[in-house]
């Protein structure tokens, strides 16, 4: 049977869990592969550390060259997570004609144009499944799947942790603050967790998902921003009120050749299957102009689900490997499989032929239309809600309903509107007016609503 | 721009879906996949009917061997339906070398060892995405994504009429012949329902996951088989009560080398994510060994869904003919492309090599242990409960809760009865003992229930 030799670089938790899986999966993979998928060297900082998992200390080495510049590897693994030095060993190893897998996120949404440029460069593949949802093999549904479609929108629950605290909020109440010390202690959040809560780690796999769909390099800066810290039990609570859920959704929608890019804390119908994904799930709902609406569910992190998504793609590359063309002179590679023969780049790196790789016109935030909830902390006295509604209505925004409930908290009483559609623009113009207003007892609190998620159909 | 050319079997309803996929996404097909695929010819019984799609009446004809023996043509869309002559249509087209598409699910459930052996022995691919989950990449996912897993279990909702009918039935009330009827005015069930009510086309998509999870050829007869004809509005009330939704569901458990292949209207916890799975949607809910529980959602049928499908098949291989491989004399196909050159069967059929399938050990459905709802139609009358019981606990089964409420039918009174873990064998003996008595006025119902779906996270 062809063996194919494969290295790791970065030994921590999604690395055991890549060993863990080549280990006890062995025979099934090998029964589907048709070739033994050989680790031969592991790379990391620290090789002292016991791991939990079996590994002959002989293929161990501190220096991640060791394996980049071995010749008889035709796969490398970059599970070092960051910029540096994780981008410099995926560009050596493409440009020494290896094919890479990696999980880095946050790299490929940098870096993403340069890594994917030199992949095919060298004629090379680069695996990237573990990026966004973890086991959830949403990157090749977009790249094979679902390539017969041009993608309306896509709207993803990609952070755990994230959904983690407001599934928590929602579901058993509690504050920001305590939930998130809450996830800390229990490991599902960092201890520094900016990335996750202020929606940067979302954004990171929302410009992947958005590269994927429209054939593109859009920048982090493209995407709008913001993270969940705001939310308060009031704004759950009231969310439940009117029929929604809150959750931290990356968004993206096409029309007319432009793009909407956004992350924010959202209010969805309760009825929809994304509003009840709980927990550390992960979700990414997608309509396409010929599928509809489908939807991917599962683990977006964890040790085993990542490792069944960078498995997946070094299956993925062997078995492209270890094939030869009908009509080929080379009948079977057969005890000759020469490493890193067979083909390569079947599917380009972003499902599009690199030279249809383009520019897309991204529309501004403040441009966007759509409707709002709004809550005001306003002091309890007559005329308070004109005076809003005045400024409102001075910015275009008409209200489809008002609640104000006897809630006093800290003095001052909750008055929350939901709006028809409103410009985002006009909006914040409104908020910055009213919130200067002496009736104003703290900062207004306003969240986007996504009501027809998937519409057109 | 190398050129592909395909031939159209079955000029239907998807079959027109597969046409409008090719020609509005025509471009976006072409920049993912850096080859036109021209649809060369079109096959169909009565090719006067205007299918509401522009298409050259040159290319059409009613003999499908223009396309089967066409040397030009080197992928061949089966969408005929049925056993014969798509089974032949498609064996003549893989033996003269074509890669061949096909939705039919009946087919490949009951003949796919033997086509798939030929598509095999003729070295070319057979796609058959659309067979299950209309638009939903289940297959694909199976093959590839979660390729680095030994699948647990499978739990799927795969019919959209039957999902339609208990949907409705749950959120609207009814009775099922009441709601059947309404279902095959608008279209969503066929004249004659049998297929989708009694289970039959759900155990045909079960087969076909079962093939692909565990590398096999099990036959519909290996899967038990029960429809939703006898849910009762009262079944559907009481499932509410004790937190269930009654769904029909494809299940496949494996443990210890052997499986579990059924079908059967099952109660699932309201709060799990296939419990809300609702109208003609489909959802798969796999538990891997490493990836946890994923699920994939989408719609199980139609048209366009069902069309990008066939046409994802269409584009991957596709995707396989237009490369050489590294190292390979022949550097670029060029303006000399020829048809049918490329890598071929760079997956196998089942994702297994050939040499791996297996016959699998099927348990007997009256081995399974499970809890049970056990609807009993009695009079009215002290002692029922008592003997009742009586014949459940020489049976070894015991009780979890009682209901009884004072809701005549037709002068009997419900006695619910949920049990803990009882061996089907028993439960069978049981009713049939029980169903002999006076004091039963109406056959009993029982239905299994499953707890801990994607259990083991």
């Amino acid at each position: 049977m062809q063996k194919i030799n494969i290295g790791l670089i970065g030994f921590g938790t999604v690395g055991t869990g890549v060993v863990k899986v080549l280990n006890e999966n062995a025979k099934i993979i090998q029964d589907r592969l048709g070739a033994e998928i050989v680790l031969k060297k592991i790379a990391d900082k620290d090789i002292e550390k016991d791991r939990g998992v079996p590994v002959d200390r002989g293929i161990l080495t501190t220096d991640a060259f060791d394996i980049i510049n071995d010749p008889d590897i035709s796969v490398v693994i970059e599970l070092v997570g960051g910029i540096e030095p994780a981008k410099k060993f995926i560009l050596k190893s493409l440009e020494n004609k290896k094919s890479v897998v990696t999980a880095n996120k946050a790299l490929l949404a940098t870096h993403g144009e340069e890594i994917f440029n030199c992949a095919v460069k060298n004629d090379v593949d680069i695996g990237f499944e573990a990026s966004v949802g973890g086991g959830i093999p949403i990157i090749k549904s977009m790249k094979e799947g679902l390539a017969a479609n041009r993608i309306n929108s896509i709207y993803g629950i990609i952070n755990g942790t994230a959904n983690y605290i407001l599934s928590k909020m929602t579901n058993e109440g509690g504050k920001f603050e305590d939930v998130l010390k809450k996830a800390q202690e229990k490991g599902y959040a960092e201890k520094d967790p900016t990335y996750d809560v202020e929606g940067i780690d979302t954004a990171h796999k929302l410009a992947i998902l958005i590269n994927l769909a429209y054939g593109t390099n859009i920048k982090l800066d493209d995407i709008y921003i913001e993270g969940i810290t705001r939310i308060a039990p009031l704004d759950i609570k009231f969310a439940k009120e009117f029929g929604y859920r809150i959750k931290l959704l990356a968004i993206a929608k096409e029309e007319n050749n432009r793009i909407e890019a956004r992350v924010h804390p959202t209010m969805i119908p309760a009825h929809h299957p994304l509003a009840n994904v709980d927990g550390v799930y992960n979700a990414i709902h997608i309509n396409g102009n010929a599928v509809g609406s489908v939807m991917f569910y599962g683990r977006g992190a964890g040790m085993m689900p990542t490792a069944s998504a960078v498995t997946a793609d070094v299956i993925d590359i062997c078995r492209n490997m270890r094939h030869v063309p009908a009509g080929s002179p080379i009948k079977d590679f057969g005890d000759k499989f020469k490493q890193g023969m067979g083909i390569k780049t079947r599917v380009s790196p972003l499902s599009y032929l690199p030279s249809e790789i383009k520019k897309v016109e991204i529309n501004n935030m403040e441009s966007l239309e759509m409707p709002y909830y709004i809550r005001f902390s306003v002091i309890d006295k007559p005329g308070v809600l004109s005076k809003i509604s005045g400024i409102l209505g001075s910015h275009n925004i008409s209200i489809s309903s008002v609640v104000q409930k006897d809630r006093k908290v800290g003095g001052a009483v909750p008055l929350v509107i939901v709006t028809h559609d409103a410009k985002e623009k006009e909006m914040r113009q409104a908020i910055s007016e009213i919130d200067s207003l002496d009736i104003i007892l703290d900062k207004t609190v306003h969240l986007r609503i996504e009501e027809n998620i998937g519409a057109g159909e």
